[in-house]
């Protein structure tokens, strides 16, 4: 048997969720701009800028973001065998308590039928109704749970508004922790704009999805992991978007911050009978291969393992900026992570291998056969 | 020859500093509380909680902060051959204009004269009047490049209030690049306290500490080298605390999204011929070794070079918690990090002495005989 390549971080807008986001006004939705135009798609406050010429405001959203026959043209592109597919940001956040959960169940049945669709290509990552009560998300983990090709969930720091370090959600990571469904934790929010100072337009999108992407999902886990959810819920599995962020190489710094810090502060709770955070990158966490760097990938390896990193692509985002009409051209975005786990590895194919696909059939239980 | 062991991440705040601070009552600020009992320095906005016990408030300010001897017993007691001192966070940004000139001058002879108190044991980066005209404060580059022991200035994010990719900056930047001074580029004002969550209080100062810091680094440098400071001072040399924050770990991802983001934003000005992050890491960038984890060497060696990293401590800052009154015991901060460095290295024993202290006193010019 031929080793398999699986993208765990591809993301898609069923239809569906489409629908609903051109019904709104407000971040997040969906507009529809000159005729033959892609409609766009304004998911960040930053994009709602109401100077902005109307048409150039937000991302053009192409088919690519709604058609799975789309993402399957991209995966057979690219050499991929496998998608486990998940919501894009902002997911289901937005909505109203009483709508939430209803709204959660079409969703992720609607992405569940994509995965019928193309038997044994597609798995998922479903999304939770995180507005509606805690008692309502966690019968949404049971539910998708048994789904067929469902795997876990695709969840962002907000949690139930109050961050991921919330004792509320705990009936919800023990719902997780029970089916054996595993958070996708991804970043959608970012760090506020001053942070990146009066010239950030200057550099258009970069500071935001190159730091504050990764920031936010750093102060996170790191927030998850002080808080002692994963003493609480010690078989509790999260995989990291964009190889967890910055976490890798601040793990050293954490840890001796927190062995450091009742020094000034008092002994903390984090200080006493914790799990050190070795063990949970070793023994709870994933990590993406989304780091676009050889470097990025060997911290990854060594934080968690090389049988606990996972290729991705983050399709249908950092499409090419050029395209040759002539002839389909595989994407910059994923040769770059390509080549940095073939380089990362170099002779070692084994481990290679796994990253590229057979940690994800593993751990997310993608064999079909 | 031996090879010498050389800390370039050291403060102290020399005497005249600390009766700046004590005549201050708002952050930042020493306060004298106790009989006998050590001064309290309150540096950040957060630590000057008005609730908090009076006693408590900020840290304990000994004599570590101030009396060089101290210095020295340190560095005896860790086998350390030669510190680069600097001025401690937050240097002299909260001067007023008009008398921030003089006060520079004086902080920067005292700390000067301490080097020549124990010659051939100590240089010093100097600190910047950053709220006077930049006239003046190119002024005291060329001033203080001519003092016998000082190599290089220590600077914090905030640069003239607009941040470090602010052009008015560029009178000082050239300079600095004209006379060869580093610049040792060190946090201080972190993250918005927000990002952190409603709990942060709960975990003590670990999340702005371990995660501000460095975050507010590589937000730092990434404005910097957007901007093109790099490309318009090619010979600028900057030495990043904590390993460059996380700018090893995302310098993929952020060259990843330059390439990237003028398919959302039209092309930008730092798209156009600018150099590599790669590149700039290589030639411009110095990267301190205070990162407390083998991965976080390697990664910095990966994005350096071995020629190009160098050992430091942070004292006297991360005290153990615990000391044993009978006998001078080492600091784990300390021995976290020199672990580090033999266990990145292994049995290439010039590398990691290169990172101990060969880089240093070359990149430095601390030779002395």
């Amino acid at each position: 048997m031929t080793s398999k390549i699986v993208d765990v971080h591809t993301h898609v807008y069923p239809p569906q969720y489409v629908s609903i986001l051109k019904k709104r006004t407000k971040v997040p939705y969906v507009r529809d701009t000159e005729p033959g135009k892609p409609s766009r798609l304004i998911i960040l406050p930053g994009e709602d800028d109401p100077s902005s010429e109307s048409t150039a405001k937000g991302r053009p959203i192409g088919s690519e973001y709604y058609d799975i026959n789309k993402k399957i043209e991209f995966m057979n592109l690219h050499g991929i065998d496998i998608s486990v597919i998940s919501l894009a940001n902002p997911w289901l956040d937005f909505l109203e308590p009483d709508e939430a959960g209803s709204i959660a169940i079409e969703v992720n049945d609607a992405i569940n039928d994509m995965c019928d669709s193309y038997k044994g290509r597609l798995f998922a990552f479903g999304a939770l109704p995180l507005s509606a009560p805690t008692t309502v998300i966690a019968s949404e983990v049971e539910r998708i749970s048994k789904l067929k090709y469902t795997r876990g969930v695709i969840m962002g720091t907000g949690g139930l508004g109050k961050g991921l370090d919330d004792a509320e959600l705990d009936p919800v990571y023990k719902a997780l922790e029970e089916t054996g469904m595993t958070i996708f934790l991804h970043p959608h929010y970012g760090l506020p704009k001053e942070v990146f100072g009066p010239r950030a337009a200057e550099y258009g999108h970069v500071l935001p999805l190159a730091l504050g992407f990764p920031l936010e999902t750093t102060i996170a886990i790191s927030r998850m992991i002080l808080s002692g959810v994963f003493d609480r819920f010690p078989k509790l599995s999260v995989l990291l978007a964009h190889s967890g962020g910055t976490l890798p190489f601040l793990a050293g710094r954490l840890e001796s911050c927190i062995l450091h810090d009742a020094h000034y502060s008092g002994p903390q709770a984090a200080t006493s009978s914790r799990r050190k955070i070795w063990d949970i990158l070793k023994t709870n966490i994933l990590l993406d291969a989304v780091v676009y760097s050889e470097l990025g990938i060997r911290a990854a390896v060594t934080a968690s393992g090389a049988d606990r990193v996972l290729f991705g692509t983050d399709h249908p985002f950092f499409p090419p900026l050029e395209t040759n009409s002539e002839e389909e051209e595989k994407w910059l975005s994923v040769t770059t992570n390509y080549k940095a786990i073939q380089d990362a590895f170099g002779p070692e194919k084994e481990q290679a291998e796994a990253v590229l696909g057979g940690n994800a059939i593993r751990l997310l239980r993608l064999a079909t056969d």
